[in-house]
């Protein structure tokens, strides 16, 4: 089983994670972890916390040698901007964040207490979480990509940065499209033998944690509840040489709750960021007076690096799963597991 | 915390489940928990397997007079159709279903070991823990419904019932939309701090969870993410008498992984059935050799099921982050723990 | 991962349990979970209830022809004295039991409430489990036996028998001791990478968790306390036949957290059946007033019983642990990849 | 629910932890949490690491303005002899300690692999764990403390002093004996109603997990084998002033898997530390040739440590099955709950 925590808020000290449950004999590299989090940070419409923030992971522990010893590993990423204690007190919730439910359910008349922790900049860590874990299904030839596919409406570069720009003059926000794709993946992950363990509901679930996403979809997804059967599933054929296969892929790659071998296809849809330069109207929870909502520093868009954290938490998930299928402990030992299953499922 | 396993095949004995974590001092009506199951079991389009059975719940445990005792909840719906050691073999699997990744996973070369608790006859048992969940949450003024919007497309009664005739004439299948509205939830569950514990991620597993589900939206969903921020994000007012409330609630409820008072308001897109009557193209998974795909009594269409199924589901959800918030054990504690924060928050 | 849930009260319809990610491929014959039932229910110093059930375990879900087909084995006992709603009420709860602390936490002015599933009654099941996981450890050569020691400090069989009819004669109780030892345990189950991960914290909460447990040791135990480290700790050698050995085991098979390799050995200490017949002083939970105790049918002494019950929850965990170190889902593949990790730890 | 996960190497750069579930508005003092550090640090027959660490807990993240938001409590302490990478190999594993199962378990051929996880250098984390733990206890007038009650089974402190003494000139180890008491704990912690539910399990596992723990008892324990059940169970008395009381607590406080409201018991019993400056005979794991074990450096004796890390894993326990009872978020609401639970159960 592999489990993680993240701590950390937007402007504290620094983000944290544990990562537990890596087998042994792993080499992880600090520069594709870092990697991962450059990526995160670029796209066009960010903010200025990005121009702040060069994110880069010290690995704390769980390595001995540059080699996973199946220990916990401990990464932090360090805050440039910390100044949680002296940033002012935010009494306009914003709209579309978690501001003032945050503030009711913890019981703060400063929203500061809720936003600091609620803030998309938690997924910093996240993504050096799932870094590991592609790392790790590296070694089993697994791979985890995303692109965005449209943003605000628009899908060719140029409509993409002109609606952009017209976004961050009118002082607006944008959401987008993207997809993941998850290749390699053996048939067999996931089980239909109880509900909290089918593949989709784990990576539903995954993907729906991270903030602004709204809705998603697997294979041909929303447009499957409109057609005929005949239309939609995926036939299956058989060769010696691809073993069983399939000319489509409208279930995007599982079947019954489990992997079928297929490539695994998700779209996401994330709504448009929800700090507006010219803000919508609030209330003060103090006062209970009507006032715009409080304006803090944010991007104009996000999607290509939420698509960079869906996949960090796909591959979470799917070594999660690799795991849990072909036991744990030792890198060697799994991948022998993995390699005896391929050949008994090719047969 | 709230906590559930169920069992049971498809031509098994029974099904049964565990329902553990529910407070004392409940009271629970075998009736409504019927009244559910009936529910699941109608709607136009559904097939033979639904004039067999009538599904009834039998509570073994966890009653005392009527009442829940905390103890776990026992239940269990018999099969009619008991004859799981009797039915024929299935060797070749059918698209769309686990019959193939299913066999291969656990080593099966007999479909119907996998089938037999793949089949959506498991979700009876998943209704009947969620109608407690219901009548649990029924104490808080909260509410579950759903409502197939639309079937292979249509909306219509007249068309929906045409286009459903029409499949069964073509031996094919149809898919649908229905949404689910949670009422009552008071803001405050769910939340930010962890990835795990968003709202919107949790009510996602648990409705992916549900055979069929291959996409699903929150509230104004995929369309936000073609809109700008000043369109999708619900301003914030207030009055003495609703205290902080909205005009519009195109979050479906839920803000930063946190309800925020409003209704909680999820979209769900089935795909069609998978087993076709006039099946597609299949492989023998001893022969190898192309043959069309078993044929197995099925549904031509099971929306407005899959929709019950959802509530079931989501309720599950709703009374797991109610018992976090409010505490545990007796229901008059949770329900003098849920007043005072109502009155906590309209302050 | 392995789970399962219990369900049913001491004069309820019938105990229940789901047991949860066993593999495929597993021949489980009904049989030998009733041999073990019958085990429970024997032993000198069982009371009435013991000739009024003969327990028989009835498979409900989980076989395909007799083999497990990876989803959850629910199963259920019967009570022939099934008469919950019928009982007198408990109001003078009884010191030992969860009579008064159960009633107070869930709010019960019956201790029937509480005493109806805090009987060990519902060990039964535990033992259903627990024979199910025998036979999957069997398949693994490992296995789990317990022997009661001594009875109210008596340890010849006529010693015990004397004692036992002393305590029916003046309508009092006894506990003992018994020891549990777990063979053909490889090195390497269990892990001191994290707190919960311990394999001999695992077993002592598995153990702690029986009715009437109050002390329990590893190997030499609490004895090593007084001891320099030179006599506790037991020396390594090898030869080619053997692999690595040891000539004691006073570690009992564990440590640091890990299995070794050697018998895992537990000795648990069970204090008297709280169950009095000339009842100690208790309090009206209506009146407040002094008054002596509840009387319910009870045992004398279950020491061997409860032994049994130990051999469950042993059984469970390590289980547990194998699925966990070697994967899941097909017998077949976790047998080759344990043979695997034995030839590999040999070397 | 609260969560914790721990990182971090004996000889690596620092240890790690991430506690999550903690409430709103608890004032947390880092000098609080060094103080227990400090009194894990203390005790006659402590070796030269002490001497280098000198643990100071840094909070990463979790609170704002001093007090906590709910978020995840991030911890870091130093380790001020970072040397793991350049540390000789250990390829003559000690007996009692992970090195030998830990290498085959995860394939390693120098122990360090292991030792360095597998070293009690991970409890002082624990320690600050629970020291926030601790913290939020107080809150609700519940406290844990632990005595060392003999050492190498000698109690006066000149006997003490003399055996350590002895056992340091002698190259050997000693263990020893402590009990933890746990006051203020209402009725009403842990359940019976499933078997992972009750409070002694759960603090069975905590306690067993704590490195070099060889047996544990609750109350009277071992000795409660021994005896008629009259002379064990503690009769039930009710006062006006007092409400329930017991005389006597033989129980250790807990009935039936249930906290009863009277302190909580435990002794627990550790074996000699493992590493011995006279070693044992071992194997070199490279060669398999006899060799004495490798020598560490390490405690003579860490009783006193000891119980201060069951105190901290204990209050862990109690602060957990605390948030269950009385609900989570805020403490101001769990306070609410808690004193109106404690009004209605002494009526």
């Amino acid at each position: 089983m592999l489990r993680y925590l993240t701590a950390g808020e937007s402007h504290g000290k620094a983000l944290l994670a544990i990562l537990e449950g890596l087998p042994s004999g792993l080499k992880v590299a600090k520069e594709k972890i870092d990697a991962e989090l450059a990526r995160r940070q670029s796209g066009y419409g960010r903010g200025a916390r990005m121009r702040i923030e060069k994110d880069r992971v010290e690995i704390i522990s769980g390595l001995h040698k540059g080699f996973t010893i199946a220990s916990p590993l401990g990464m932090l990423i360090e805050n440039k901007d910390f100044s949680i204690d002296h940033m002012p007190e935010v009494v306009h919730p914003r709209p579309g964040h978690a501001d003032l439910a945050g503030a009711l359910k913890y019981g703060f008349d400063d929203c500061r207490s809720a936003l600091e922790r609620a803030s998309a900049r938690e997924t910093a860590i996240r993504v050096a979480v799932g870094a590991v874990c592609k790392i790790f299904l590296n070694e089993f030839a697994i791979s985890v990509k995303s692109k965005a596919l449209a943003i605000g409406g628009k899908v060719t570069p140029e409509a993409v940065h002109k609606i952009i720009d017209e976004a961050r003059e009118k002082k607006d926000t944008l959401g987008g499209v993207f997809d993941i794709a998850i290749s390699g993946v053996p048939a067999g992950l996931g089980s239909y033998v109880q509900p909290d363990r089918r593949l989709n509901g784990r990576l539903a679930q995954a993907v729906m944690s991270i903030p602004g996403i709204k809705a998603l979809e697997f294979g041909m997804g929303f447009i499957s509840a409109n057609k005929f059967g005949s239309e939609v599933h995926d036939a299956i054929y058989y060769s010696k040489v691809k073993g069983y296969y399939r000319k489509t892929n409208n279930a995007g790659g599982i079947e019954g709750g489990v992997s079928n071998g297929q490539d695994i296809l998700i779209c996401a849809y994330m709504k448009p960021i929800a700090t507006l330069g010219k803000p919508l109207n609030s209330v003060g929870i103090k006062t209970k007076k009507a006032h715009p909502a409080s304006i803090q520093r944010a991007d104009i868009c996000a999607v290509e690096a939420a698509g960079v954290v869906a996949e960090a938490m796909c591959a979470f998930v799917i070594a999660d799963c690799l795991l849990e299928k072909f036991g744990a402990d030792s890198l060697k030992d799994i991948k022998q597991a993995f390699r005896a299953y391929l050949k008994r499922i090719s047969q």
